[in-house]
């Protein structure tokens, strides 16, 4: 076992994590969209720091940027070579942190150059994946170069058009790549030994715990419940209490009802949100007749997460009735939960481990190109605690000791990397 | 006692509010804003009305149409004549009913029109008013024109504009008023025995009960106080449920408190509603920081109103403190109560008894030219059964039959009308 020196390794993160973060399509602040110059300009330099890092370089039809670091004794165009499959993403949110995605790709990198440094290969490759489209705020799709790696790439997708009518087709064309090239992004089963990433958590539970890397357990199932009441709309002075169909009254108890479904739950991880609320007609002096709101909820199972649907949706029920209003639900979006690899979670426990560290398990409530991979091959994420648990915001922020540790972790993983006994 | 055709009355108003409702700054609906060449019109005609029905009508400088009916024995040009004043208001809000308002005038005209048709004076004057500015949906003034009467028009109104930055002073101007009248509008109070409304309930107490009129006892005085909660922001997934400060659920909490509470004061017919909230950042992902909501509170007494308020004021600021909110409140608005005198409530219950109704007493959640009138003199209020209890709305209704009640009503009040004694 090397010795690591995790405060430089942790300076490095930091400076190329703030070398991409100035590739931006605006000026004062960061916003990185799939298939963007900015990302073929980010793309580019990530490819450049693969190839310092000693890996060979390619371009897939998603505009993935795969690095390859060759196995021990692997012979150049080798046709199937096992290999460790270590990414993250490129592509950023509207006004973005620097580190949500592209702390994943940069200890990638970090973890080949520190073995091509001491000249060791493994015996497996290791192919560092920097995807492009996970935050789907361009087009309507979302982890759509993950699955083309995944081969679970739908032809639709490519119709899809971004706000300026531009679909996915035309942007990958006019970005240089070729949409016949997509079933030829796929990767096979035998060759993919298992996919890891390293992320920022997102949320407040590392921080919580004072501690600096967590491992994740899955990527939490995710149900949006559209909830549309309808009572009866009123003169805010003239009906009394006891004659009202007050339809925001109604959400209000459907809302903590909801929070009450997941407070129930802490073993599943569940969480329930609100976050918008449309209220009608909306005026300060009138009985809300109409109210809409998407219930968003997740759990780190599924079972359970049907359960409290159900629980929810008759609780709603129940209570739009007794204050005589109607309610009605459609469920638009429904993602199973991602169940990372318990081998894999227990590997990169040992590697933290081997640092002196007890990282914690914990489920990912955001959504992760693990959840496309997963239909490749077992897949696990280490999680690095981030400032407040602020994401998606300028203000995301992870020390550089705390990565400085997620890189030194991803090394000692790598370095004891023993792929279970596959079936025949 | 003379006999009543109530039928025919009531069939008389309804036509009489139709030839009213043709008037209208839409084409397709009833618009009739304050000082707009349809109110112009709408006052013409109700003059026109007056004329016929026997009174001599005059405009005062805010456009009230003031009929007057001469008391038995009045010389004409008589310098001070006590007087029955009957009133209501001819403006409407944006897309209206026919009888919000109208229904108030067309009930004096008729009520008059009996007395003429029977040669019969009375040994006091009565003046019908029809105000035209209660609704308040054009300048930022609302009954301005019954303070004017009241003698209790504040100068600074004159300044107010409308949404096309047209003055008060300059919209008089173009109607062809003089503000430099606005204090001769003002009537004695020696002249002024009493001012009574007859207007459509607006609400769904007597449809409820099953009988055609109301007495009012008071105008509830109203509270408007914004609420305004700050949280903490973040992701719908990441954040344990045991990490949130959710400022939505904290609003809900509150908008349920407020409900209980107003429930608990059914003597003082108190009323608590929030018709629309903000929720920022509104994201459907986005666990809510910051949620603003109007609270609407009215009661039938000021006492416990105040009451009420400090109530809700505490609560909400404990159920802030539980979920690591923060709350603060702003109240904008305090409009006291204004009491129906009892005396007036009594003999327009008699004037009803003699019909053989026993009309129930019941708070107005609505504000009405009453408020600004009880300034001048003592007021009532003589309340019409609507259909659905819904007003402000062009499916505002009020049967023939209820109507023609009303206005026999008051043809009985009229006929039995004592003014108590008064201090010397």
């Amino acid at each position: 076992m090397t010795s690591l020196d995790i405060d430089r390794l942790g300076r490095r993160a930091e400076a190329m994590l703030d070398e991409l973060a100035a590739i931006s399509e605006e000026p004062d602040r960061l916003t990185r969209r799939f298939l963007t110059p900015e990302h073929k300009r980010a793309a580019h330099l990530v490819a450049q720091w693969m190839a310092e890092a000693g890996m060979t370089t390619a371009e897939d039809a998603l505009g993935t940027v795969r690095g390859h670091y060759a196995m021990a004794g692997e012979e150049a165009g080798a046709n199937s070579v096992p290999r460790l499959l270590i990414g993250s993403h490129i592509d950023t949110v509207i006004n973005a942190g620097k580190y949500d995605g592209m702390l994943g790709v940069v200890c990638g990198i970090l973890a080949v150059e520190h073995f091509r440094d001491l000249g060791r290969r493994m015996p497996f490759a290791i192919d560092v994946l920097a995807f492009g489209d996970e935050e789907g705020v361009r087009f309507p799709t979302v982890l759509s170069s993950s699955a083309a790696v995944a081969g679970a790439f739908e032809p639709s997708w490519l119709d899809g058009r971004d706000r300026d009518g531009v679909s996915l087709r035309d942007a990958m064309q006019a970005y240089g790549l070729d949409p016949a090239g997509i079933p030829a992004a796929a990767m096979s089963r035998d060759e993919a030994l298992a996919y890891v990433e390293v992320h920022i958590e997102q949320g407040p539970v590392l921080e919580h715990a004072d501690v600096p890397l967590g491992v994740v357990t899955s990527i939490a199932g995710q149900f949006r419940t559209r909830v549309t009441i309808t009572g009866m709309a009123g003169h805010a002075g003239t009906v009394p209490m006891g004659l009202r169909q007050d339809a925001l009254l109604a959400a209000s108890e459907m809302m903590l009802a909801a929070e009450a479904i997941a407070k129930a739950h802490p073993e599943a991880s569940m969480v329930a949100t609100v976050g918008q609320i449309g209220v009608k007609p909306g005026a300060i002096n009138v009985i809300p007749d109409r109210v809409e709101f998407v219930l968003d909820l997740r759990a780190a199972a599924d079972a359970p997460r049907h359960k409290a649907l159900d629980q929810f949706l008759r609780k709603a029920e129940a209570l739009a009735a007794a204050r005589g209003c109607a309610v009605a639900f459609e469920t638009y979006h429904d993602c199973p939960t991602a169940a990372c690899a318990p081998w894999l979670q227990d590997q990169l426990a040992a590697g933290a481990g081997s640092l002196g560290l007890n990282p914690p398990r914990l489920v990912s409530g955001a959504g992760h190109d693990g959840q496309a991979m997963a239909r490749l091959t077992d897949f696990a994420m280490l999680f690095v605690r981030c400032k407040g648990g602020i994401s998606h915001n300028p203000l995301e922020s992870a020390t550089a000791p705390d990565m400085g540790a997620a890189v030194a972790t991803l090394i000692r993983f790598i370095e004891d990397f023993r792929p279970p006994a596959r079936a025949a």
